[in-house]
């Protein structure tokens, strides 16, 4: 019987002390390591039945269920819950938000324990694994050893590669949807204006806009705008919006008058709400350098890996598009790894991972199951 | 014999006066209209083999030759000239900068006669029509009735177009490369987020930053920098950059590494020299409301065209892509008008229409021969 999670709430965690540091690859040092996380449904007392579950670029740990006060559900609430394919009735789901974030984690806004200032830019850069020994912390906090599987889209994908290439013998599955094992040039390409937006704002003071009182609003707006395109396809703005205009025959505006305009305006609008700049570079950064396979040891450590992989890319996704799945599948299977791959059909574009295009939830339930 | 014209020059013609002002359909009044325009080759004693050429975006009147004291060619050089496919050998070339610009024609940074202050956000918003006619006074100015053929692409083609519409009885020959009639919602998106990036950037002033003595140019670049990579294909980007960088190993940077982001951060500085941001907005919207064949009158002025149609399209833009010549080119016929319609391949995205793909250069030298 499928149903909904009712309400969760979001915890936090101490994962880093001066005694036991995270050492970025970077060569950071982080004394003081907080993770927000939510879980839902029960561990067993085999404690084999965790799954954990990583979000995307601009998630949080609020994966599925309703806080209180809220009316907005998790937002992979369609996915995780009682009856649905990570099913809570059967799973022990562990969400977290990620190191860098601006969600509850530690991230460039937090506090430098060393000058009681926010870090700002002199935060670590982040490499893909250090997102995972994060993860692997709260995994050791909460007293679980081995994962039945990890689970995540896009960026949240990559965090479970990186996880099953850096602990080739605790993930039993690894489920990777509409995600990349190397961004390409256009990618990178679109991730830079991004970062130029934001970093260009006036209002971005060297990244100390908190101390000013002011945030690169504008910036961040016109990269939140630029990004949502490559997240949709062109025939879902089609079917959404074609060519309407709230103007009526030559009554032309300079400013927003077409449907798909007014879109991107509360797009932009609504995201400088609940995501903060630096983040936002310290993210897109650690995406166009991540590159598992053309990193030394890769090969080596899946090649013993016990891990079963599923990957699922959408035919309409062209921010990480099904050529870039299929790079990732064969990179596996040439070290010998397990991997189940489909494309599947949908017209939403790379967002699809969060909706329910046709076989897609089936998929992921009997990969699970 | 295959050859390039010596040095040209460009020359400006008044088309509009107090006496004879250009009405824009939205219904501004400008009373004095300047046209920077070129001519190569040589008007015959019939006058009757007049090519007229059409630029895109951010083009000028310089298409073809050299100016004394400059190195670069003009943006269509390879297309225009002795024995090329626009012969200047056989035709003689008109190619001016369009209404709105700001390479010598009257634009938005021109003086607005009713003030003596530049109009800015007071220039009329432009219609397709109004650049047509323009481009008919200058025709017009140079003594000249009928047009052996038009020839654009992008936003040169569509002029093109709506001149064939605007009068279905001057233009023998019409040549639309990598061109639309009408933008899809996508297209408008990419086009609201770069407006979006000036008109936000703090040196806006509202549009009246030449008299602050400012400009906008961290959000001019911006656009820039995203509308290129619509201008290009991904394949083009993985040959020409790859996930090349200037940093080794773990030795990461914020700022711009890969070569990709070099090459974008060139492409936005370069525009800040050679472009206005207003025009900019202008030209931008032009294209958001351009769909002549929505436009009541269209079908009936164009049934009754004697002008015959050459559209190319290439398989890899995805800026005006196949799907959009191939709706032109149905509109097209359903209205009884002769057009010739090919794909061609091309790796080279939108750009293609400035490149030399493969059978190119010989599809329109068979059309205009």
């Amino acid at each position: 019987m499928t149903g909904s999670l009712g309400y969760v709430e979001t915890r936090r965690a101490v994962v880093a002390t001066p005694q036991d540091p995270l050492l970025t690859r970077s060569g950071g040092r982080l004394e003081h390591v907080e993770v927000a996380y939510e879980t839902y449904g029960e561990l067993n007392t085999a404690r084999d039945n965790a799954v954990f579950v990583t979000h995307a670029l601009t998630g949080n740990a609020h994966a599925a269920g309703l806080h209180i006060g809220e009316k907005k559900r998790g937002w992979w609430d369609n996915m995780i819950g009682p009856g649905k394919p990570v099913d809570t009735d059967r799973f022990f789901v562990i969400s977290p938000n990620i190191l860098g974030g601006c969600s509850g984690t530690t991230g460039p806004l937090s506090v430098d324990p060393a000058t009681g200032k926010p870090y700002c830019l002199d935060f670590p850069l982040l490499h893909m694994t250090d997102l995972v020994a994060v993860h692997r912390r709260l995994l050791a906090h909460l007293g679980i050893e081995r994962l039945y599987a990890g689970v995540g889209g896009s960026l949240g994908g990559m965090q479970i590669l990186q996880w099953a290439i850096d602990e080739p013998q605790v993930m039993d599955r690894a489920v990777l949807v509409a995600a990349s094992s190397r961004l390409t040039a256009e990618n990178i390409a679109f991730s830079t204006v991004a970062r130029e937006a934001i970093m260009s704002d006036p209002d971005f003071v060297g990244g100390r806009y908190v101390e000013h009182g002011v945030f690169p609003w504008r910036g961040q707006k016109v990269a939140r705008m630029m990004a949502h395109i490559t997240y949709v396809s062109d025939t879902t703005l089609d079917e959404k919006f074609g060519r309407r205009r709230r103007s009526t025959g030559d009554a032309w505006e300079m400013g927003p008058d077409f449907e798909v305009e007014h879109y991107l305006q509360h797009q932009g609008m609504t995201f400088l709400d609940r995501f903060d700049a630096l983040s936002y570079l310290y993210l897109t950064r650690l995406l166009d350098y991540f590159d598992p396979f053309g990193d030394p040891g890769t090969a080596e450590a899946l090649g013993s890996s016990s891990t079963r992989f599923q990957v699922t890319s959408f035919d309409s996704d062209w921010r990480f598009d099904t050529a870039q799945s299929r790079r990732m599948v064969e990179q596996l299977a040439a070290l010998g790894v397990d991997v189940d791959f489909a494309e599947l059909h949908s017209t939403y574009g790379h967002d699809s991972f969060l909706l329910e295009p046709a076989g897609y939830h089936e998929r992921v339930a009997g990969f699970l199951a």
